[in-house]
This record gives structure tokens, sequence and C-alpha cells, in this order.
């Protein structure tokens, strides 16, 4: 069985429309490419009962559960504590983390201020997840990876916690696209998933707004499988499109 | 108390990364201006139990459900029968929904095909939303609204179910560029917040690459209020700008 994933989106402003999501999106691509199942993602706001409700109903779940947003040093920054009272352990200043940023900002001539002492705080156990483009680390503790909501500092931590995961088996995909709707070919390409158990046959439609056309996608962790149930598809567009030109 | 709403996106190309959604973030922007709080978004893929249960808890949580996606004509097409089962109803074709795609297809001389006809298909109990698109209507049962994924089609759709809404208050809201980094911010920024329970400070941080900035939000659905709670912000802003060109 593939490793499977979840992903928890924190945040008010995601909410709100303020904010546009980018993060969900990226996770999505990396755990295709490590060969991880990404299951299921929620977005939930600033509220730590909210956060942690989510966080150990997707734990319980999933291999693992990223989160992103919520680990700044304002009071809307909810996220680490939420976790700590997820797993039920206390939270403080992680040595480590304390000790690099009160390193960098010294070097900066920066004020250490207690807002910025909140970077550095973790649920007991909790494990550093690399910052290299602010330094204020994330955190892993359990299977769950607590990572920033700013894109580039969501994507460089993800980076380096993904090179650490056992990779599964890629899923291989074939896209087809068929110029005929979804209507005109939903009961062959049925058909065709019934006869193919191993493999997962999407539809997609597209419509340019005025007709609709379909992006077939046919995909597997077998290449062989997918490379027979791609030529069954291929041969009911062809037959489909004889008939048409008849 | 404002009304409250939740979404639930449908399919597994937004798991894949295939697809980026890009309904959320609508949906998020169309319910701010309606005056509706949006609290909570679920990503699950076309597998029918995962619908059925998200479904669930969030009817039972929020005033309102909406989902998009997989109300197509196609075997990986779920969602019709997983609000059905959600509901423990059963499902058929809905006959006006049934007479009037059979209308358009004629009218076109394209076939009724049967995948056409499961587009049809609705619980027992539900009424139509009106797709001024591409004809095929979603539907609505409970406080559960079930709309496209096409996002012209989800646009076009919200829009009419919006209008049918009662409206509750918008939520206000007043930006305020701030040129220091959250770790400057954050102690002070923190004390105004208790000061005004009846508004919600946002802080958000920006980063160019090679430092951060914050953008500000302050909202609130009193206007008052968050005047108030706005001007002590604009205050604390100044009188850093102020100890720092000192």
């Amino acid at each position: 069985m593939a490793q499977t994933a979840s992903m928890l989106a924190i945040g008010d402003e995601l909410l709100s429309g303020r904010t546009k999501d980018k993060n969900i999106a990226h996770l999505a691509d990396v755990m295709t490419m490590a060969g991880i199942d990404l299951k299921e993602v929620r977005i939930v706001g600033d509220e730590p009962e909210e956060i942690v409700a989510a966080v150990n109903a997707l734990r319980a779940r999933y291999d693992y559960v990223f989160t992103s947003g919520g680990i700044g040093p304002t009071h809307d920054d909810m996220t680490a504590d939420a976790i700590a009272a997820a797993f039920e352990a206390p939270i403080g200043y992680h040595p480590q983390a304390y000790a690099l940023m009160a390193k960098h900002y010294e070097a900066r001539g920066m004020e250490f201020t207690e807002a910025r002492k909140r970077m550095a705080r973790t649920p007991e156990g909790a494990s550093l997840i690399d910052n290299p483009v602010s330094v204020a680390p994330g955190f892993h503790i359990g299977n769950v990876y607590v990572l920033a909501g700013v894109p580039a500092v969501f994507q460089a931590m993800l980076e380096k916690i993904v090179a650490g995961l056992p990779q599964g088996p890629v899923v291989l995909s074939a896209a087809v696209e068929c110029p005929f709707g979804e209507g005109d070919i939903g009961g062959p390409l049925g058909e065709i998933q019934k006869r193919h158990p191993d493999v997962v046959i999407g539809s997609y439609p597209k419509f340019d707004g005025a007709r609709y056309s379909t992006e077939l996608v046919v995909r597997s962790r077998d290449g062989e499988a997918l490379s027979r149930a791609r030529s069954e598809v291929e041969a009911m567009l062809a037959d489909l499109a004889a008939s048409r030109s008849t």
C-alpha cells in the first residue's frame, strides 16, 4: 500500500478570501512526485479548538499530516500551541531553535523580542524543520509536520522534509485528449474502468465558453496495466470518431 | 450571530496536483461579500465514503455546505449518489432536470445518452440549481448545495444561490501597511488585540526574498470598533517609526 498524506492549511485569511492559498497545490505536486497519496486537505481559521480537532482527525487516519501557517510571532499565530494541545504535550522554548534565532538576530543587530521568541516555542518532543529562507524553524512531532504559511518558506521546508521520507513507487499517468464531451464517452469509458480495476481513469471536462471537450487521464503504479487501459481508451475514441464521420 | 458556511471540494485531480482549484478562493470572496462566515473547507477524492463522511460532518456544524465537482456524466462522478447516501434518501431522475436536458440535447441534435442522463439524477427531495452555462443543473437538499467543479459553471451556480440567501452584515476591514517585520510589532499588536475583543486583527507577513514586512488587517462588523482599533494600530506604528529614527 502506498503511504498516505493529508494537509491542514491554517489561517482566517484563507477563508476570508484575502489570501489565495498556494501551498495546497504545491504539496499535491510534491506528494505525487514522491509517490505518496495525498488523500485529504482541510482549511480552518485561527481557532485553537478547530486546529486541534482537525490535526487529531488527520493524524489518526493518514501516515503524514502537513500543516501550513500560524507559526509566526504575532497573537494570531496559534498553531504551535494547538499542536501541543493536540498531542497533550507541554510547550516551551526549543533550546536549539532559541539559540539559532538569538544568534541570527544578534548578528543583524536586531532585537530578539518576546514576539520573535514565540517562534522558538515547540511542543516537548518535537524536532526542528530547517528554514533556509528566514531562520525561524518549523517542527515535527509524531507524524505531524508544522510548516510556515509564506509560500517560499513552506516550499523550502517541504523540500527538506521530503528528502528524508521513504519515497513510494510513483503513480504513472497518461493523458489522452478527447474532442468529445463527457456525455458522449461516459458509457463506454465506464465499461473500460470496470474491466481495468488496477487503473484509475479520470475524466476532466473542459469548457471553452461554447462547447465541452474532455481530458482523460489513466493512472496506475503498474506501467503495463496503464498501457492496456490506455489502448482501450484510444480505441474507443477512434471508434467514436469513425462513427461520427460516416 | 453571523451565518456560517463550509465547502467540500471533490475530486482526485485536486489532490494529485493535476488541477489547481479555483473554486475555494472564489467562494471565500463571495461569502465575505455576502456577510456569511466561511469557517471550514475540505478537499476529498472521488471516494463515496469520504464524501458522505465529510458532508455529514459539515452539514451538522454549519448553516451552509457548498460542494464542487463530481456531478458530471462519467463513472468518476460520485457526488450525487454520495449526497443521497449522506441524507439516506433514494436517488432517481429529477423530472424537471430530465425534461430540460432532453429538450436541450434534442434541440442540438445530440443523443441524450445514458451518461448524460446521469446528470439528471438527484436525491429525493432535492431542488435544482440553475446552470445558465451548460444546462445540466446542480441541486440543493437540506443545507447542502451541490455545484459543478468547472469554474465557470461553479461561479454561475453560486451567483444564483447567493442571490436567494439572507445576506448578513458585511465584515468591514481596514488594511494597514507596516514596514516592520512581525517580530518588531508582535508584542504591542497583541496588546491592542486584547484591548479590542470586538475586532479581529490579522497580521500577514510578506517576504520579498530579502526581508519581511507585514500587512495588518483589522476586521469587524462594527465600524466604530474598527476605527478605534485601527487608530491604535497606526499610532503604534508611528511610535515605532519615531523610535527607530532617533
